[in-house]
């Protein structure tokens, strides 16, 4: 969907002046990314990337940029905060929040290397743990409720047997297991949010889903996208090495272990719901970047298949 | 001096395991760097220098690690500490401090184009005016008294001449103007200090003389390197070249104008006292990496008949 809102170059000009951070020399909006506007900003001294928030508000953001200015103070390659000349990271800009944040270097993959998918299990499991460490807190807004919420209100514009097997899912998702090691996940890893170089990780993007949850929760997302052939359907050899990688970082406990699919379940279902909503919601002229949401129908079918 | 303190391979790797950035793929010794040993480190999804202090202690650190944090924290091009799983950027390593930073890009230029002349004037400028909100206070160490302590501990291993001209030179400074603009200065922004990926800034670096004073004398250390040719006499062009750029970001006053010339004065001097102290303090083998006192003993006596 773009860039939504557009940008004079004086316009530009008048919201990096808030920065110390040069003179801008160029700047183009960026294709991709569902919900914000982003823009690459070239100034003397510094690369960036400046991003207009489409739907959160000012709190939530203050969240998310904490967090990224934790990750990152800790080594850890994710977009980091750019204050302005009064400390203060998010801005209005034409009434919508904004903010910039350094650029990192690197690009996204659509067939990922066994060694860029080891690469990024580590630094995942990294991630997971420099969490432990965040101090603010944020529950997933994005969780069973609103799933049942969001099903309701298009449960009347989709095929019987779609109703029906996303009823019973649901009715499964709600007895799943809960004790599990928690702290805060990135809730939205897919393959368009890390970066790479090469086989060398550049970084892991767009955190405006971070929240507090379950680690095999997060892990399940990643191996829903990461780890599947183009049916959607699990690649158990890049799934062993994804876990493998991520385990020799961060311990998965038994307890985990035996969650793993009840969680693929709940995360594809997750992400089925959304693209039903996003769909249902969409304006004519954005139907054709839309994700579509029956190859989620393919990977739920699938996961409930295969019971560990 | 290269590297003091050397690392094996298991030091490295004990060291990086306090900081969740991943296991080491390879580390390096780096020449260059006066009072420090330095190492570029490589782990699976991060590239970090490692400097272990050679004279610097903790107290100290905490301030320069602070302000590298602050400034980048505000999209400055600086290194950025990294913060270990505890929250601590300063480590004890064989009995010395050691801290992990970012690694920058570029190289250092010994000879500089107008255009990376141009782009230092304004990051530097940009580091001034990010620095007036920087709340920790740190006093000059080498301020006019230092340089008068220590000249009495070397001034009868100078040549008389040498000893009245420094003489004549420190009463002099005692009744320069100090109602100037001040904050945090870099105070130490020699070629060797700044990274260019050719014409664009990749950073500036080596933090470890930042102290409370006047951005004047910052911007006069900066031209008795910068804007000299090679006998070390200012070359015009380049001094108004570097002004204006800086002067583009941050005004420079009146007063400021008035009393460069006795700043590139105590700037000189400040480098000719260093360097002598260092000459007479130096074990034989480091004395062929020394820096010549003589060639600011020109650059000082240039000085004093270039009054503004």
């Amino acid at each position: 969907m773009a860039v939504y809102t557009s940008l004079s170059q004086s316009e530009v000009e008048n919201f990096i002046s808030k920065f110390n951070i040069g003179s801008l020399k160029s700047y183009t909006g960026i294709s991709g990314g569902v919900t914000n506007s982003n823009f690459f900003i070239n100034t003397d001294n510094c690369e960036a990337v400046l991003t207009v928030f489409e739907e959160l508000n000012f709190d939530d953001l203050d969240y998310y940029f904490n967090f990224m200015q934790h990750l990152s103070s800790h080594g850890f390659s994710c977009p980091s905060p750019i204050s302005d000349i009064n400390d203060n990271y998010i801005h209005d800009l034409k009434g919508k929040p904004a903010a910039l944040i350094s650029k990192l270097s690197g690009k996204v993959f659509e067939e990922i290397s066994d060694k860029q998918l080891i690469q990024l299990a580590k630094s995942f499991a990294e991630m997971h743990l420099i969490s432990l460490k965040f101090k603010s807190r944020k529950k997933n807004e994005r969780g069973l409720q609103w799933m049942k919420d969001t099903f309701s209100m298009f449960a009347d514009k989709i095929s019987s047997d779609q109703r029906e097997l996303i009823s019973d899912e649901l009715s499964f998702l709600e007895n799943i297991p809960e004790d599990l090691p928690r702290g805060v996940i990135h809730a939205d890893l897919f393959r368009d949010n890390v970066l790479f170089e090469e086989d060398r990780l550049g970084g892991i993007i767009d955190f405006y889903y971070a929240c507090d949850d379950f680690f095999i929760y997060d892990i399940a997302i990643v191996i829903n996208d990461w780890c599947i052939d183009h049916n959607g359907i699990i690649d158990g050899k890049r799934k062993k090495l994804f876990i493998e990688a991520y385990d020799s970082v961060r311990k998965i406990n038994n307890n985990e272990y035996d969650a793993l699919n009840s969680y693929l379940r709940l995360a594809a279902m997750r992400f089925l719901i959304s693209r039903f909503r996003d769909q249902f919601n969409a304006k004519d002229a954005e139907l054709n970047t839309m994700k579509d949401p029956l190859f989620f129908f393919e990977i739920l079918k699938n996961r409930r298949q295969n019971l560990n």
